[in-house]
């Protein structure tokens, strides 16, 4: 089995696995608990905290663990609008985000805020003239990923974040960066994020958790309500062995991390240039060290996504079209679409998503499954 | 150490640490994925969703996961009062709801709906003419728990169904079954129950995961957006390892369910038949098998609770006050209040909660302790 679809989701490092087996069996208390186990159980949560905000260069009161991605780009978009909105009702998402923003900006819209959704150039970036134009003294809150799922662009997030401050100082920044962490080192404070959302199963760390920084002098109201856990932000108990493991996996991630990156620029390099011989094929995006290390989207016209995917699939490859949400959908994907990509396009890509695990022999299978079965498969496409 | 606070959180069983181990190292794929790895992924779900269908008798599409008990009750409570607004706008909760119900209701107050809180007796048990007076036209939804969390009270929930079918045959039955399942076997359908919570990390499952059983008929709104998983109810890539955890431990609990059930019994019996002989004390709520199985509730007048659970935990022994989430509030027991105690009552109270693991020799110690150190803590209290 050859796993090339870790921007879906990712293998669970054994040491995290063993780390959370050991929490959930030994120290299991709850961490609100003044006894003993209590201790234990806030003791890793206290930990967890304090690598992250580590690795991050934040304060460990910055840090709020959530269920996952969805939620944490759920509060950090609901949660700034509902507390922020004395201040104006104008929110800026990109055209090419997650359906965990998108979504939540069409929800917001329909509660009466106003969404201004930022076109994207051919390569998937965000265009800052559009940005310019759109931020006012309304705006509260901007809201644009690191690095975007489907194709691997990645946005000028400094840039943005500098142009916030000067069109608009009061306005929130938001960065999605589920398929960044991991990926590039990234210090929220000194590029001017405001709320970060990190997901642990892209990272080798458990599904069901995931973290959202938020900057101690943002404004935000809770979306769930209970306990009061984590200050009165995210109640229900904490998911003592889910955080242990997301900061585990976060700490491991970020090990060898140069030489993991350069493996990883290196495998996309090889299969772009494996597929340059293929004739009618179109990578989507940027391909060099200006895109994401772990991403590759090519469309190989003619050919619908789903039949390759089985072919890919019959040969032992796992792959995708597009994202994996985009499944529940059957529309096509709304990265491409606003790059301008034509229905061809969008019909036959392919994303291709690598670990630190993946190999150079499991892109030469890949190359080898393409040049055999790819002229095969459009002997028999209607034209 | 003596763990007698498996109403706040429990042990994770073995079989279930083993089973989450394997899917996130091996069947880790996304269930949306639509490769091997993910179909592998999505049979756990499938399986996950029938064994749990199977206990309950409902059909597995009444089946949603969710992020744990905490959501579970704010996505039944948002949900349904969003999704039925032009239906009516008055929602009935009992007045010791767990601050997840509870607090959900304090903020669609402020949203505007019209919220009845109905008092309970001495015993903890919820006023049936209060409900029959609360229940009118406009009434949308009444939320009241199947076992109290502090007392172990056990509702009539299905004379409340019963009663909201004569008078308010519109408005939708929630339960908060967190600390009932496992403990009562329990049918909704048969029960007149619409929507029902659950919590994994209660019976012996993972923390991080929960859910809610939704009558098909039910109309309800998702409270968090995005790739639009779970029949678009519940956005967020599913937590696999989780689900699975759940479900298996939901199956393991009921295993020998009747034994299990006597020797709680059992256990509480002898807690409370040794403590008989102990001066100025008070067993809150009702003691025999109309009362939970695992919750015993005591104060013991004169010593205040931080100081017994200090002693306790001295001698290895982990108990708390109240609920583990009341910790974060410094408030007093909402349910003994409503219960109307006195002070002395409040400020005194210990909870016991005990699990299948718990064995009578524990017991035994704690009754020793409190033997041997309540007259000495009486001692030092001032008058």
């Amino acid at each position: 089995m050859i796993y090339l679809d870790n921007s879906a989701t990712t293998k669970v490092y054994d040491e995290v696995a063993k780390q959370m087996v050991k929490i959930m069996t030994e120290d299991y208390g709850n961490p609100s608990s003044k006894h003993a186990k209590g201790l234990e159980a806030e003791g890793h949560i206290k930990t967890a905290k304090a690598d992250l905000a580590k690795l991050l260069k934040v304060d460990e009161k910055e840090i709020l663990f959530t269920s996952g991605g969805t939620e944490s780009d759920n509060l950090a978009l609901i949660g700034c609008a509902e507390a922020n909105k004395r201040a104006g009702n104008h929110i800026v998402v990109s055209a090419i985000e997650h359906p965990a923003v998108a979504e939540v900006a069409d929800y917001l819209e329909a509660q009466g805020y106003r969404i201004t959704r930022l076109p994207v150039d051919a390569n998937g970036i965000v265009d800052m003239q559009a940005l310019s134009e759109a931020l006012c003294e309304e705006t509260i809150l901007v809201s644009v990923m690191y690095v975007n799922n489907e194709i691997g662009s990645v946005q000028p997030i400094e840039a943005i974040s500098a142009m916030i401050k000067e069109k608009a100082p009061k306005a929130l920044l938001h960065v999605d960066a589920v398929q960044a962490f991991g990926k590039y080192k990234i210090y929220p404070k000194r590029m001017g994020i405001d709320l970060m959302s990190v997901s642990g199963h892209k990272i080798h760390g458990p599904k069901g958790v995931g973290f959202l920084f938020i900057n101690s002098k943002v404004k935000i109201k809770p979306i769930m309500f209970g306990g009061g856990q984590q200050n009165g932000l995210r109640s229900g108990t904490d998911n003592v062995p889910g955080i242990a493991g997301i900061a585990l996996a976060a700490k491991m991630i970020y090990d060898d991390f140069e030489k993991k990156r350069e493996k990883l620029y290196a495998l996309k390099k090889r299969l772009i240039e494996g597929v340059a011989d293929i004739p009618d094929i179109c990578v989507n995006g940027t391909t060099g060290e200006e895109s994401a290390p772990h991403i590759v989207n090519i469309s190989f016209i003619g050919v619908r996504s789903e039949v390759l995917l089985n072919t890919f699939a019959a040969n032992g490859i796992c792959v995708s079209a597009g994202s994996a949400c985009s499944t529940h959908k059957q529309s096509v994907s709304s990265t491409l679409k606003a790059m301008g990509a034509d229905a061809k396009r969008m019909d036959s890509a392919i994303r291709f998503s690598f670990s630190e695990w993946t190999t150079e022999e499991e892109i030469d299978k890949c190359l080898e499954v393409l040049h055999k079965e790819l002229p095969m498969l459009r002997r028999f496409v209607r034209k």
